[in-house]
């Protein structure tokens, strides 16, 4: 029988009534002939109630601890979600993690899947199972403790899932009915996509388009797994909500897919870097260290300074999430302090965000670029950082600026058109 | 090194703090030279929660999946007690069932142990892990699938660890500081045992004294597990609450120990029932198959009735909890329609208490039935049916007398005194 994937967020599982919602949109599949793995996630709000109870035990936990209690939201909506339908006439069971059994690597709270072997499940569906509820977030580790996979879990396990038994497609169902050219609360003219290629998501996802989690799009990607979002909220049908998917499986792509941003941006930069071989390393290194998740990098002559210093010198600039500035201090200082690295200043700017024009198309099509930064300054608006990937460009606004940047953006690449 | 079962109850382990209070006093333990196994419930009113989770989503549930939601309660708290433990310096792991494994039947709901292997749990002792956190209640079935064990199954599963591991005692902790011989609402002389004998125990805790499950006192008594209730609210050491222990370790047995009572009854009489061999089977049997938990039985001569019939006539007298009088009759009546029992009236008191006196003392000493007699009679309170074991009378009589009777009682065997 062919096979379908479903996963339900949080939200979609929040109380009794929205299982049995969320029942119904899998009973419609099961009816329409599919074998169906439903990966869900704990009911909304449990899992930080339990990692609050963990954080109020203990500051420095152990993180197998930490998996044990965590992962137990998502048990009891897989036993709750299992009833419902068995409830309705469907032969269905739930599964936990280790009753999969799905293996993981042993990085407690971050965990890797290794192999989710299908033997268990699939006896289970030839025996006539039509539905295995699976909890999401989890898996076993070799020496047989429980694990998380860190937040956004769940939508890796569908995806992986989706992979490991050949589903048709992964439809993760959530609180929003798709994935727009940008985001509605800042331009009524956003217009929800009926396709999107992988990568494009994938851009869009780590750029602050949170419907889905980067890791669960780049498995998706890796393993060819067409992955559809979806209101669980809505009637839905066949048609609804937005597919992601292979580049070839979209007809005539745009050149521009999306407008992104990211608000709480912060610029550092290093003033005067002594340049030579090895400079970026000495710098990035300790920020890794750290656990500084540095984004945007750039390097340019430093002009101002370069009478001064008759040495090779450079300023470094580079993007963090506002959060972490004073990490990224302390750290470039320590490697100052230490003669790892030499700089006259370090300059903080913690009023910038980011803004990102994503598109397969503009690899090409020449030309994106200046449309973009065209229309940025036809609105006074001054760019303080460029970088550019095969498919996106980014920029650093003052963060005044960052709604009338992703209308204007919109606007000038016609998004509101299909 | 010496090994200690320690227990910690719903309302023992119901928040952080208390949690953390429990924690001290598996440290002073583990100070001590203990190393410890401790077996938690799920904090007070999760159970309840997921129970009504489950009976919200599906009347008549799969047990199966029954039991996967409400085990997640207690791996809850064992994770927060690893944890707690760990913060104080002491080395500490959870373990869910299946971890362990406990092994149970498949009886989901009110699974029985088979076996808990040893390996696992020493193996980390042989480590350097002082404190094993065992979640209660649960176990895994032989398919691998989750186990519950009934309400009080913690109880069980402490004593069961405790045999397992051969212990050198139980200690319970329970929001009350020992057993006393009667209840303490009702008389205010009361008096809290150092210790009790395990029958006695058995009787008191059947009769409704409900510190703990009697399939707990059971397996203690078979496997001569001591068994210590004592509170998690007080200040404890070495001699407090409760020992429940065997016979020979009481030095100066008492003849009766306690007054135990149960308000709730009810006593359905069958009058005239023909008297032929087989005629009880026929009675219970239907009563066992539609769940009813008959207590007293006496059966008399119905002299009233003699006249009347000149075959052999009985009158049949039982006592079931008020709640199923309704299931009782319904039982008795589809019994006698089928033709499988005669009988001229079935006659129901819903207004009965029981009073017991129970211990160990009165299977050597002649008098005791006597004595609690006239203390009734002496209060002008009718018993309306007698039922005698070997460390117990117990008495049906109209409810409204009930404090009255185990007050009467309590001063008639001068159980104040110590």
């Amino acid at each position: 029988m062919p096979l379908l994937v479903m996963k339900f967020g949080g939200t979609s599982v929040a109380d009794l009534d929205r299982i049995a919602n969320a029942a119904k949109k899998v009973q419609r599949e099961v009816e329409r002939g599919y074998d169906v793995i439903v990966i869900v996630s704990a009911m909304a709000g449990r899992t930080n109630e339990l990692v609050g109870w963990v954080e109020g035990t203990s500051r420095l936990y152990d993180a197998r601890e930490y998996d044990a209690v965590v992962a137990s939201g998502e048990n009891v909506t897989a036993g709750l979600m299992a009833l419902r339908l068995q409830e309705m006439g469907i032969p269905a069971r739930s599964w936990q993690g280790w009753q999969v059994p799905i293996n993981t690597t042993d990085q407690h709270g971050s965990a890797r899947f290794v192999s989710i072997p299908r033997h268990n499940i699939d006896q289970k569906f030839a025996e006539g199972m039509r539905v295995a509820v699976v909890a999401g977030f989890q898996g076993i580790a070799p020496d047989g403790r429980i694990t998380t996979l860190g937040r956004g879990g769940s939508d890796t396990t569908a995806v992986a899932f989706a992979a490991a038994f050949g589903a048709e497609r992964c439809d993760t169902y959530t609180d929003v009915d798709g994935v727009y050219t940008t985001d509605p609360r800042i331009s009524a003219k956003a217009r929800k996509l009926d396709r999107i290629a992988f990568e494009e998501m994938l851009e869009l996802a780590s750029l602050g388009a949170k419907v889905l989690q980067t890791r669960s799009v780049e498995l998706a990607m890796r393993f060819k797994v067409p992955l559809r979002v979806l209101s669980s909220f809505d009637e839905t049908d066949e048609t609804s909500g937005t597919l992601v998917c292979d580049e070839d499986q979209i007809m005539e792509a745009k050149v521009v897919t999306g407008i992104a941003y990211s608000r709480d941006e912060a610029k550092i930069t290093l003033i005067t870097v002594e340049d030579r071989p090895g400079i970026s390393a000495a710098i990035f290194e300790p920020l890794a260290a750290a656990g500084v998740n540095v984004d945007m990098i750039v390097q340019n002559i430093s002009e101002k300074n370069y009478e001064d210093h008759p040495g090779a010198v450079t300023d470094m600039t580079f993007s963090v999430p506002v959060a972490q500035v004073e990490h990224a201090r302390r750290a470039m200082e320590a490697a100052r302090a230490e003669g790892k690295i030499a700089y006259d200043e370090l300059s903080v700017d913690t009023e910038v965000a980011k803004v990102s024009v994503v598109g397969i198309g503009m690899r090409s099509h020449a030309g994106v670029a200046a449309r973009m930064f065209r229309a940025l300054a036809d609105e006074n608006i001054n760019i303080k950082v460029i970088s550019t990937s095969e498919i996106k460009i980014s920029v650093l606004i003052d963060r005044k600026y960052m709604e009338l940047a992703v209308q204007a953006l919109h606007d000038a690449f016609e998004l509101e058109k299909a």
